[in-house]
């Protein structure tokens, strides 16, 4: 849809101007000390995995208002990961959810993913819906069900989905368990987190020894009383339970209201438990919405935690899978993950600029305003400069939504795949 | 599915404890002056409203679990009401949904309505859901859209659905508006606010002189940043703009976390301006849960409000309209109405007990202790006898849920209807 | 203040009433197989610590009005707490504060205890206030704080109060820890914890082998951006650094909004490591009410929990401590906690009440009604009459409030120790 | 405590950074159209007012932590806000606390106004705490009050504010009411609405055409059941009751977890009934932080639709009053003062620099992801050196918080006043 080349002419009209803020803050920066190049080649590394769930236009239990073009099958949803990665050579993996996206022909798979320069990153199993074919109902639970023959599917269908995943050399299984209950009394809250430690501890088993478990938690919906795994606490006790390769997913929109989301990181950081990130945005609850669209200072906190125990000699975490998970019900989903990836890398930037030492120094002398205002300082700072240039030292765009706008890449899309076309999984 | 004749054997099994707590109960509260039969008389004519859209199992985004046998048209959604009113004799009128449940042979449907000793109470627009004909998407927005050819259609629907209610006698118009936006800057708010109010105003001047038109608010959803109508004080401002015969409708799961629903009830009571409920339960949103299932106390002290202001002649306010709307994802449908009914009913029972005139005078004295004992009283008082006799004198089911299990209704309707029936509107 | 011939007197003008109400719920729970009296039994066993620190008036930031008569010392607090145990026999024993009520003649106080049937039930440390004499300040932490000065007068004064606990015969410390962060960028979230950890460790090895320590959690209240214990996880974390003798403390007031408490209840008696409760009522956060005055049902549930756990021989967990910890801000503070203790036994009394056979039967069916159904069953049942006669059996009042006001006993304690007197720590 | 010699001796070293900065981001702003020095000088005649109850060391009810170098009086107190204007250039007013800051000398302290630039101006009154020589008591409110010796109290005490304001030249009057209940039943909600609306229209009477009324909103505390006036709703109800008058406060923390203030700001300047703002930041409740420490970007949309709605002459609104209301309870409180100012001065930059006219377009034509990033670009962009450039421009310091440090001004005010001086109404 998209060339190299074409990336190459657009960046060309917006060279002076970028340029021009270019030069001011890698001056600036460098007056204080920061090695401008090392943190443009941090933010040119960091990738981030689409899923391929979020390619068509989501909705609510109140209707979908589909853009059109959505990609019909996974041959389609890898060219669409593509063209992002293009543009912002930034998301060079994909999630891939199952039975969503079950892999048909693997070796003209892997050659498609080879040619976009992409991978599998994580399998993510299903079990929150019946498919037509299923023998029982997971109406009342999956991994937590009080009948063995349904807990017995659902671990079956997560050791397929490992088998899927290796095929295509990922190293992965993320899990987010819809299980819970809707009134009280209806689960027995101890014997239905038994179950699904056991169901989970079958899992792990089957698991590759290369392999990592992400266990994801949320408080809420579908279930709307309890959910057996509502909280990182219960994540974190469910890992412990079954070993080293088990760690904790945090989906940002997976908290009760007012939580500090940030302390929750360095926690698990803390413990060497925290697997990776579902990022999106949040006002409410699962909401869904665009990475830092909401609340971008509490987003910045986190990467500061995260950053901060990357560079931490003390913390002995593994290193952690970076996931867009989101719903665009109302931008094109395209636009919306380029915007989604913008704002992590931006945040991620901004990140990288502050001052760990005075930070530090700060904290040990209960200086609140300083270290307050310093990190205040690296988040006023205007980085997306920074962005851009590792964006096109990486051969990306330097703008990638107006380059993504002016390749007119929708309607293209429109035009190949109808208006009408439904993403599978929608 | 169950006669009359039916219910009454049922009920022979169970009059003996029925008799002995209900005995107890009378010669109780008789012993405190309180006229027993005035109240069962009064709980007896409470009817609440069932919605048309909420006899088949409701689901999220995530996913939906049938039961089977759900109505297939309106003419079976009108008998599986029957047949709730039929058990609790508490329910003998409909909320209809449009264009869900468009009514097309009117004299017949008229007939089985009367046949059922039905009503239609209201009926209730759609404008979040694209219609596949339709030549202008409430993607980004209905009566407050930008566009006025969107505005126009969304008025034009707003006035077809109370042509539809003229022909079947109903006199409310339901307004629950799901426009918003998903992101900052999308949606201008006082362009917004005032394009809906305008919209408003020409739904209003089609609606006849002795027409209601309720307005309806909600925090969020299917919008994540902003609704525009979310609150109450919106509602109310249109209210004011439009003219006497616009009311609120509080729904009891469109508030944020903590807010003090019955002090909202008695704020619109004493400004006139509450016109009618949308009963459900809400443990983090708008759960749609069984009403009374989470917080019980909170919808005692609702009613307590709703009392006390219907009985109190300083209170210029209509006559309310009372509807359920939930969403059975879990249970059988047909039980969770006949639950959320019995749970009306018997909070409806507690607020008639509590001593209003001590209580006035312990709030006059600011004896805190008493106030609060006095409701508290009432909310303990185990007033299910008075409910159960009010039904059996009414001629329904002493235990409305057992009787519709012991008559095997839903194994009847799956017989009938079929194992995977879809409910219109589903 | 009051006799126990006064309180039998009392009762005796009570009794008609009681009786008919009793002999109603006696006869009806024995039709349903229900042993009435073992019920009451457990009742009357049931016995929950009076905090020293709740005598008074409390207050918020923005001010106190405070009722006159507040106990002066501890030996005016002892008495207060037993003429509390001897109107309703439920309170025997003292939750103690240091260095608000620092035991001076400890031969004297145990006479004292004695003679009022009470106990030392725990000592609670306070770091989160400045003493007059304090060569450091806690402004900045206390366990968690950057300087070793701090933590070391810290962990010394939790050292006291354990050896002030031990001299009196209890077996608990709490720890309630204020310690967090005001502004971002404040505290280094892992430092601190690992600090706190430590502390504690230093505190838990100067603890008896027979002593417990409790954790205690909350999200915000006195800092506004982070606490270093901030959710059950964290407390949870902890205990499992210590050892077996240190447990979660869960005080209904420290959540975030729509927490599912009763489940976290259940979470850790599956773990061993539940410890001890802090009941009061809460509507937007550590509000400290009347215990049950504003989420009954919820507080139901966690009974619920409480007595499934009990009885379950699974759960090795060991026994529980219950204590009141509110703030008496707007209600005379003895009644209010007349009123807890009374809100405390009813439900408890309920919860005792639920068929756990059949309610295990409905779980495993997933018969979702049924289960709910037989949860608000026992929580509509009016069990007041039992808990008014266990409250008999044991020799205090029926109504233990109405003889606190027939006995004038607040007029009385202001006519003793004047309109001004100010509780200590207040 | 510092002259204005000392901050351009100070303004020299930091100038050359400054300068550098600056001519970047003014030829970036140029480039785009951007007036640069029209938005500096809109930006140097913004004005905060500064609370004269917020200059010591705030606590919560569980202590406080003082720093030492209180003012003592009111003329210390003016002291203090003229060093904070000799600073920043924008803090030129106060608002007035009564009974803390009553006026005694009115001559002297119109002197020492007119010495320090300054001017009064708002007077709030206090009925949420009893004075020592107090008839009646607030306890159990005061403007709502069951009791009309209590309501006349309160009455008289606002129109004696209104008196102290008439002799400094303040034209407003703000009515925080702490009026509500902790129980439910405690309050009739009705009757203690219509109560409070009577007595806000005595004194409504009483105050001069050319004064206004401010009347602030709360959902919760001091009381943890309702507040009489708990949302903007109800506020803009009373004013419509009052006149044209009054008009509604915004208080930030005064809002239900997740509220969408921005939104509520943009209803209230369409009704022209937006009348001014309490700043401070918040992420729990009435945390009362600084300024922009929590959430900067909603605080960004706040700005956004003020400047939105203070420049579009379709709105009729008066202008507006702003002030800072906030607790420093672990910063030096001169220092959190010049955070909060300089937060908010930043933000309104941002806000002005939003591209009005493209954003229209992009509402109007949906297209959301346009509109979003107009917005995200002006927030992103580093504005500081505009603010900066707008205090040196007045004669302020380029860095008032450094200026403030290296002039060791609150080692003189603890010199001066000791370490334990106590500000008046802490």
């Amino acid at each position: 849809m998209i060339s190299e080349q074409r990336i190459q002419e657009l960046n060309h009209s917006l060279q002076d101007d970028h340029q021009f803020r270019f030069n001011f803050l890698a001056e600036w920066l460098d007056r204080r000390g920061i090695a401008v190049q090392e943190i443009i080649d941090q933010v040119a590394a960091f990738q981030v995995a689409i899923p391929s769930w979020a390619l068509g236009t989501g909705g609510t239990r109140f209707g979908r208002f589909p853009a059109g073009g959505e990609p019909r099958n996974l041959e389609e949803k890898i060219e669409d990961i593509g063209l992002l990665h293009r543009l912002n050579r930034s998301s060079d993996s994909i999630s891939l959810h199952i039975p969503w996206d079950i892999p048909k022909d693997v070796p003209a798979l892997q050659q498609l993913l080879a040619e976009n320069s992409l991978t599998i990153d994580s399998v993510n199993s299903n079990t929150f819906q019946d498919q037509p074919d299923q023998p029982f109902s997971y109406k009342f639970g999956s991994l937590c069900h009080t009948d063995a023959s349904v807990r017995n599917l659902a671990i079956q269908h997560n050791i397929d989905c490992i088998n899927y995943g290796k095929a295509l050399d990922a190293k992965t299984l993320t899990v987010w368990l819809a299980d819970g209950s809707n009134f009280p009394g209806q689960q027995h809250f101890r014997r239905a987190y038994q179950r699904t430690a056991e169901s989970l501890a079958s899992i792990y088993e089957s698991m590759p020894a290369d392999w990592t478990m992400l266990i994801e938690y949320k408080p809420y919906e579908p279930h709307f009383y309890s959910m057996v795994i509502p909280d990182w606490g219960t994540s974190y006790s469910l890992c412990q339970y079954l070993g080293q390769n088990a760690q904790v997913l945090v989906d940002l929109g997976h908290h009760l209201p007012n939580t500090n989301i940030e302390q929750i990181v360095g926690r698990l950081l803390h413990f060497g438990r925290l697997g990776g990130f579902h990022f999106n945005g949040s006002m409410y609850g699962d909401d869904d919405l665009t990475t830092g669209s909401i609340k971008p200072y509490q987003f910045f906190l986190i990467f500061n935690e995260l950053v901060d125990g990357m560079t931490d000699p003390a913390v002995k975490n593994p290193s952690l899978a970076w996931m867009i998970d989101a719903s665009h019900n109302t931008k094109d989903p395209l636009e919306d993950l380029l915007q989604s990836v913008q704002s992590i890398l931006t945040t991620y930037t901004k990140a990288l600029l502050v001052n760990r030492v005075a930070l530090s120094q700060a904290q040990e002398g209960n200086d609140v305003v300083v270290a307050e205002e310093l990190l205040k300082d690296a988040f006023q700072t205007d980085v997306r400069p920074l962005v851009a240039e590792a964006m096109r030292q990486s051969g990306g765009a330097l703008d990638p939504i107006a380059a993504y706008r002016a390749a007119h890449i929708r309607e293209g899309l429109i035009q190949k795949r109808g208006k009408l076309s439904i993403a599978t999984g929608l």
